[in-house]
């Protein structure tokens, strides 16, 4: 039986989604799962439009306090200041974890999604947009490299959203082979992230990811 | 002579610039305001990458509490919460708004970035990629019009960071011709903001935007 007051998350297996997936499982609280399968239109159905007119995953509600968020950076800041964890309170630690956030949600991230579609899936390759996207993919890689050459986690010393935000997507592109092993601090970091737990949990909900 | 706990505006005329300028033209406090002359170069000196390795504008320096913020997102909700202002401090809307911030930082901006790229930048036209972002970026003006047809600002009520975000672009978008105008909701929107007289400030600084 549904428990009216516990959170709800509407997602799929990508890497927007497994932000959120991930963060549940590391503050351990209770949520009921939806899995929208995106492959099969349903993000596309009314009742989904209903929670997002962009038809885009994930989307979490908490009833109990009648919020209804998408896009998972605003799901992450939600999650983190509704519990206290994953984000300092306050003070420079706090927005050194949202810029790094941002950077992920506006720069890197965006960029990365735009290199899948001219690599893998626009009907024939256009090698100037590819060039441009591995360029500029590759701009990203470094400047988190350089971030992360004396700090174990993005925002300094304590594992933050702003890592869970860049974990989603780079676990994509390790999956699918956008290769980032030259950068050895980035590479690093990855397998820190990768090693918790609760993030191994998080990549598997509502399923793994599938390789090219 | 320049006041220590005054901010500081490292920032160039662009849609993301403007964000940060008509933020602080709004709430009205002082600022010392750098223009960093990209089309030159300089956000590319080893003194604007200290700032941010990323080298994009616009940057934000908050000597006082030793905070350095890059990432135009970042910095609408830092001047929100350092002044209470531009968003609610708790509750639905507060989420609303930052929801919405989201959608222009993730989703439509990005979008309407590489629309610029692909149609006024590309060395050479490549309609697939013109349509593609063409497509994508009405998908956003579709969202944007439809949850303003029962409000006045994007959170409801309020004007806040979220329209500040979104009207960034949307100049822009206004100024090179991506017309919008089909979009009645949005359109009338962009009226409002654009007769707020810290806005036309906004917009100015450090210079206006210049056409196609």
């Amino acid at each position: 039986m549904l428990n009216r007051s516990e959170l709800v998350l509407y997602t799929d297996s990508s890497p927007n989604g497994f932000k959120a997936t991930i963060a549940l499982e590391e503050l351990g609280i209770p949520y009921t799962l939806h899995h929208v399968k995106v492959d099969q239109g349903e993000n596309r159905s009314p009742e989904f439009l209903a929670l997002n007119p962009y038809g885009r995953i994930p989307v979490l509600l908490d009833p109990q306090q009648g919020i209804t968020l998408f896009e998972s950076a605003a799901i992450l800041l939600y999650l983190a200041d509704k519990t206290g964890r994953l984000l300092a309170a306050s003070g420079p630690a706090r927005w050194d974890a949202i810029k790094w956030l941002m950077f992920h949600a506006s720069s890197a991230g965006p960029i990365l999604g735009q290199r899948v579609h001219f690599e893998m899936f626009a009907p024939e390759p256009y090698p100037p947009a590819i060039e441009r996207y591995r360029r500029l993919s590759e701009d990203g890689f470094r400047t988190l490299d350089q971030q992360l050459a004396s700090r174990d986690w993005l925002a300094g010393t304590d594992f933050s959203i702003a890592d869970i935000a860049t974990f989603g997507w780079m676990h994509i592109a390790r999956i699918i082979h956008f290769d980032f092993s030259a950068f050895r601090h980035l590479t690093a970091w990855y397998e820190r992230v990768d090693a918790r737990p609760a993030v191994q949990r998080g990549i598997s909900l509502p399923a793994p990811a599938i390789g090219p």
